[in-house]
């Protein structure tokens, strides 16, 4: 793992101001990665209303279905994250650990169990000692306050190659308020020691039947339309808590939210790309944009069977215009195309129109936008209106270096 | 292209005898690949039984169109098969061209258009110049019966590094009949020069209407449970055909056919694993079965998520147990799976028992294992009695360096 920042990085790192009500702490157990800290603890001042998106695996982890159950309270007082061992399939063992490590946490906080959140992100497959994370307890509830969110976010870190933060603003009822975001994750993928993890703050005033919606529509097109490499985590875990008293808005629906639900967006589309800008082994990162299926469900799912193509992904590795995978890969999509009317372009240069290749198209044209980092593809399956855009990064030998370990 | 013989290829290749009413012939068109037959002509005596199964492509090749509307007629006199260009994503041009050539072979015969197969593989999206195979026809059929069907075996490869034959007998109303079978592909996948094709051929009698369920009942657990890397090609063909005289079975479910159809699924079957032992950068062979799952359908499902997983594939070549990665992939299937029954087996060693890591598992215990050429994992989802096995390869540097063709 380790070694240099990811060429995709962002130029600069988030400066975050605090949210209000919400106090940061940070550890090093020294159970996992040599003087890193590991262990991160949101502590709200009163009980924060919060909102909730989960992995879909099967085999989620005991920290899920954990939080998946207190978060039919709607309420917490406490998140808190351990780096380096995910909890995953460690079976009853598993969820006694959380169950303990988040039972501690309430008594130190003097609240219910169910206003707890956890999430744990690492290995999988290995016991995790509570001890290693509860004797921590006193100590860090004792200093919220002390951390930054540029230090959550670096506690959070697996093989992630820079931390990851986002931030907006925007207009509620007449008043500013504030949205913070970290994330970690080299992709929503679940190598030994990644997952992924976003964790929003605000200090607007919106109870849980609102936020959670709200939460939902966000990640739906941002979270959700990102991969790596079409490998889900058994840990993928994004919470938003709003900190505000009194109640800005009582339905998802009220028009007073726009401002709000497009901040949220922004800070949720922020830290999904720079999952995929830290993809493990990218070099490029690749927007690819789908129109004229037959409903926007239709137009993510072929988007997405050309993000995962390895063959469309060493293409572009190889910095090669290969449209034909393309074609390819919408044709394995399972979903509506007509052949005849496919349209490519890649780097705004028309490739292919109407199912052959483009008269007028010439691969130099389109040689020096492959060679940059950032390539754009957009296909016409032309039978609709449904669109969608996903984001992926191209398909490297060190994606295999990193991920083969190899031990002979 | 190049290189050396894959390390997975078979240790001899297959010695096929004729099969009455065949005959073969093929040439080099000098078009595509230097010095290297790539076109191939199976002409039969008479009208042979003919049954066919297509790749699921929304955006199939104009052969394949070709095909799926003359298997209606259910009798073939010929195909003709190129190497070197699929005749893809070509438009109505390439409709024409497939059609040109299908046209003038007819009338060389003396046939029905309708008795007349094409399969093209090789490069997607450029045009096909008919006159390329056409002006080679005359010679082809004059020919015929000069080439045996190792012959024909390479004159359709493209990156295959070895050619893939397969035979064997059966009893069929006490009469013995053959099955020969040859094939192409480096997986099911559609990189520039790679697509599955193969070519099933029996002296026994069997209408259309039997060969038709036989050989679709054959390529469901064979040909259809393969994969290199989850990509499809626009251009995957099976056909089947039939050149004895007279009538040895009316159904498909006549018992008279049980040690036919035996002898079918054996010879897909080896056809199968010789397309995924040339996978491109394999090093290793993985069978992968699942088991207890809800129904088969979803046993399949399963196991193609882990075959088909980056991360699973990667530890492979890696020569590393991970089985997290394998719970992972069952968790992302969107299958039914019990996280707290799943059982996993490595090389016949149980590695994880009901829902975590097994008590006495030590990874020395299966590391001979994971350092051979053939790696075998089972995983019992817990569910109920679904059962499926599938094949795949590992994903190697090597996988990438083909596919990425660095032209900086």
């Amino acid at each position: 793992m380790s070694g240099s920042v990811s060429p995709l990085a962002p130029a600069a790192i988030a400066d975050l101001p605090p949210i209000a009500g919400v106090r940061l702490a940070v550890a090093d157990t020294g159970e996992t990665y040599a003087a890193r800290t590991d262990l991160m603890l949101a502590l709200f001042d009163a009980p924060a209303s919060v909102a909730g998106v989960f992995t879909t695996s099967q085999t989620a982890s005991a920290p899920v279905e954990l939080c998946r159950e207190h978060l039919k309270g709607g309420m917490a007082r406490a998140i808190i994250v351990n780096a380096g061992n995910a909890n995953a399939f460690t079976g009853k063992r598993g969820e006694s650990a959380t169950a303990e490590v988040v039972r501690m946490l309430a008594e130190h906080i003097g609240c219910d169990e169910r206003q707890v959140f956890a999430a744990s992100t690492g290995v999988i497959g290995q016991p995790l000692d509570a001890a290693a994370i509860t004797r921590h307890l006193t100590d860090l509830t004792a200093r919220a306050g002390d951390a930054g969110f540029l230090d959550a976010a670096r506690a959070i870190m697996t093989t992630d190659t820079f931390p990851k933060l986002a931030a907006a603003t925007a207009r509620l009822n007449g008043e500013v308020v504030r949205i913070n975001g970290i994330a970690k994750g080299s992709g929503m993928i679940a190598p030994d020691m990644a997952t992924m993890l976003g964790f929003l703050f605000t200090d607007a005033a919106l109870p849980p039947e609102v936020l959670q919606p709200l939460l939902e529509e966000a990640v739906a097109d941002t979270f959700n339309c990102i991969t790596v490499d079409g490998d889900t985590s058994t840990s993928d875990t994004v919470l938003l808590c709003a900190t505000g008293r009194g109640t800005a808005a009582t339905d998802a629906a009220d028009p007073a939210l726009a401002d709000f639900r497009a901040a949220l967006h922004d800070v949720c589309l922020n830290l999904a790309h720079q999952i995929v800008r830290d993809g493990e082994g990218a070099r490029k990162f690749v927007t690819i944009t789908v129109s004229g299926a037959a409903h926007d469900a239709a137009a993510k799912r072929i988007a997405m069977s050309i993000a995962n193509s390895p063959l469309v992904k060493t293409a572009i590795a190889g910095e090669d215009a290969n449209w034909g995978r393309i074609v390819m890969a919408v044709g394995k999509a399972g979903e509506q195309a007509d052949r005849d009317r496919l349209c490519i372009d890649i780097g705004g240069v028309r490739v292919a129109t109407n199912g052959e290749a483009d008269p007028d198209y010439r691969e130099e044209r389109v040689q020096p936008h492959m060679r940059g980092r950032e390539i754009d593809i957009a296909v016409d399956v032309g039978v609709g209106t449904g669109r969608a855009t996903v984001y992926t990064c191209d398909l490297t030998c060190r994606y295999i270096e990193i991920n083969a370990d190899y031990r002979s």
